[in-house]
């Protein structure tokens, strides 16, 4: 009965630096190029947008970047966050297994979102930044940025997609709690929006569409800078906080994981809690698995080609090298809204085509299933997201019960799901539908893909 | 800047002892009294609705009562809860005052109510009963015992008031998510819901019909008996991990507070932070002043008569001497749906009466004011519930400002507000209602309390 089931490290174990893992790759990430050009961007190519010194740490090659006091200090009030035994869980699936995870919903707003979100608008507002702007789809991500400039005193705009807009008005009122400006994407205030709206006045919206207004609304005021919450490298970079954690926690437990686990959709918390970890295998040190979960609806690593492609669906921001989908891809509306991502981030790709690491895809109910499971066992209900991520912990627990072997398994779970019970309703209801691969939507979409020569 | 934010316990720090006040009364508390005889209970009168360790509970004299193994491995999913310095908002306020607030919204339900739901499924489980039935309103209290019947494998009924089963859908989810059985109240399943539902076809029910149904359905079947999430005593001494651990965080924090809050509507988690801290005062060590916030809509201990009165609002349960509006009243629908309650927890009451603490009322506006100045400064979103301790600790901090003195200021956060955002809605849209003091509707359910001899 005297067993851990929590490994909780004091505040005086808070990473002092994020992890830089462009300064441990074999083989040199491919430069995002200039939309027109196709020539590699410069830093003043991307000044409009971003304060300078994410502009350096997106291209910076040291290995470890100092996270100022400020920051750290905004970080205190939820982090270190537990790394959790699931013993109940082993229990439930009979498994010699170890499985742990590391529990990000233990932020204010219930996801690993905020790691970067407080980092951006802490530089932000150093370099005399007064409002920023971002997109969001069900909300995580908008909330976590509206949280973090309320912090540091800076103005949001956040254009939400309209159908989570109307579906899901919970974390539209979160962002306003911390006063954030919120409107239904595609909206009345960019000329991205209204020519949507001209010429489907019936849209849903979609995260291509509202990247396009947050760009557009920031690139044409000197005010305004602009934050994305996932794909970029410095946007990575923040989330190691989460597996420098977990290196620690898992040392305390006296394990090291055999196979880490996270969800993908734009790569961010997959690349927090495995870099680090990475950063071992890449020294020689380990052989650690690593596996990046996505959905069946939208299998980028799994099914998508290895190409320059554009980060939104309006084709404006620069081309990046990554698995993709097509830029004008839009997946099934499935309940894990955040891996609905035509592509994935230049790091993540670079180290699966590099062969580091594995991907693989779930069915929706397969997910929800898992969800289930860990949810009477543990307690806590994952986030849709989060759930494919237990899904693979599951299969991997089940496999070493089947080989009869021992196996530490390690999992981001990345978010709660208390904002997503309508999709546990359906679940439950027996309505919840699974998407096959939609190949040939994909195959159109991969047809609009501009030629890099 | 390396100063603490969170004091967080390690696991073997968890309580191994509920902390029974009624050890400590300098004068006893009268006893429950039979609703037919007027004569004092015996355990053989609660029988029927209780496992007869929590009876014995109920009557123990005991100061300290060990907690099963059983319980503290599911507490360790996720106590210790930690204590926070709420420095952000010290500073917000610029207030010479140090704030410090018990976070019981980190367990897997979002509030207090686990500590006492898994204590009483497990003694249930013990004593063979398969099977208990429960009343909810807005939830919180359904979600917790469903949490702790599925982890010790017992059936569970909630009957739900039906306004909340319809307006508020989510935490109806995840009791299912659980696995319970949930229905809108007033029901089919009972002879009190049938004859509620005959007579009033559009009533939107109460927690006074909610319980008549419960207790109802547990008393007529062999299998099963009622759970209560409040106001009894074996509840109260239940949720006294709370204060037990704020004590060893607040010597880590190297202070004592000079003063403890809760918000008070049943008085559980007022109990659970004040009773443990009470028990240095009771043993004259200490001068520390207690407050218990209640609504200005409900305001039991403020404006309430100390006398003997029924549970509910059928008078089925024993007479339970307490401040109270008369059983009969029905609040006016605030947003805090935990304090809507006529009485309060004879313990409190006696202790309120014996003049070892202090009460006081809040309007619905004041208290969702200070809500989002909190959530601003330290990013949780309160309960509503939990905001009336959130207003009661900005005041002693701007009158210690006032004053020009230091004083330490201790509240319980018992819940987060994620499942009740709609109520932020309407703060925010200025359509927040207050409502005054109802004499009238007072005096008027005051002449149907009994009159005992």
């Amino acid at each position: 009965m005297d067993e851990t089931t929590k490994y909780q490290l004091p505040e005086s174990e808070l990473p002092t630096h994020w992890y830089n893992i462009q300064a441990d790759l074999p083989k040199q990430a491919p430069p995002p190029l200039h939309p027109g050009t196709h020539q590699p961007i410069g830093p003043a190519d991307l000044a409009p947008l971003f304060p300078m010194e994410l502009i350096k740490q997106e291209v910076s090659s040291e290995r470890e970047i100092a996270i100022p006091d400020e920051v750290r200090e905004v970080y205190r009030l939820w982090r270190p966050t537990p790394l959790v035994r699931a013993r109940r869980l082993e229990r439930a699936l009979d498994t010699p297994a170890h499985i742990y995870f590391k529990y990000e919903g233990a932020s204010p707003v219930g996801s690993h979102k905020p790691n970067t979100a407080v980092a951006q608008a802490y530089y932000n507002k150093q370099e005399g930044v007064r409002r920023l702007t971002t997109e969001t789809g069900a909300g995580q991500w908008g909330t976590a940025l509206a949280m973090a400039c309320n912090f540091f005193g800076i103005g949001l705009k956040v254009y939400m997609v309209k159908v989570s807009y109307e579906q899901k008005p919970y974390r539209r009122s979160i962002m306003q709690i911390y006063g954030a400006d919120v409107v239904a994407s595609p909206s009345a205030d960019t000329n991205a929006g209204r020519a949507i709206r001209a010429s489907s006045p019936d849209t849903p919206g979609s995260l291509g569409i509202a990247i396009s207004e947050a760009v557009e609304d920031a690139a044409t005021r000197d005010d305004t800078k602009y934050s994305l919450g996932s794909v970029l490298n410095h946007v990575l970079m923040h989330q190691t906080v989460i597996g420098q954690e977990a290196i620690k926690q898992m040392e305390m437990a006296g394990e090291y994981p055999d196979v880490v686990i996270g969800c993908a959709g734009g790569g961010s918390n997959y690349a927090g809690i495995a870099f680090p970890f990475m950063r071992e295998k890449l020294a020689g040190k380990r052989a650690t698995r690593f596996v990046a979960v996505e959905p069946e609806a939208c299998p980028s690593l799994t099914k998508g080609e290895y190409r320059y492609d554009f980060g939104d669906t309006a084709g404006m921001t620069p081309l990046v090298k990554m698995y993709t989908l097509g830029h004008t891809f839009i997946p099934e509306g499935i309940h894990a809204g955040g891996l609905r991502y035509h592509g994935m981030a230049n790091l993540v790709c670079e180290l699966f085509d590099q062969g580091y690491m594995e991907a693989r895809a779930y069915h929706q109910t397969a997910v929800f299933e898992a969800a289930l499971q860990f949810a009477r066992a543990e307690a806590i209900v994952p986030a849709p997201e989060s759930a494919h991520a237990v899904k693979a912990a599951i299969d991997e627990a089940l496999e070493a019960k089947a080989a009869g072997k021992r196996r530490v398994i390690l999992f981001n779970l990345s978010g709660h799901g208390y904002f997503d019970l309508a999709a546990y309703d359906q679940y439950l209801a027996g309505k919840l539908q699974d998407f096959a691969y939609p190949a040939d939507k994909v195959k159109e979409a991969m047809a609009a893909v501009p030629v890099i020569a």
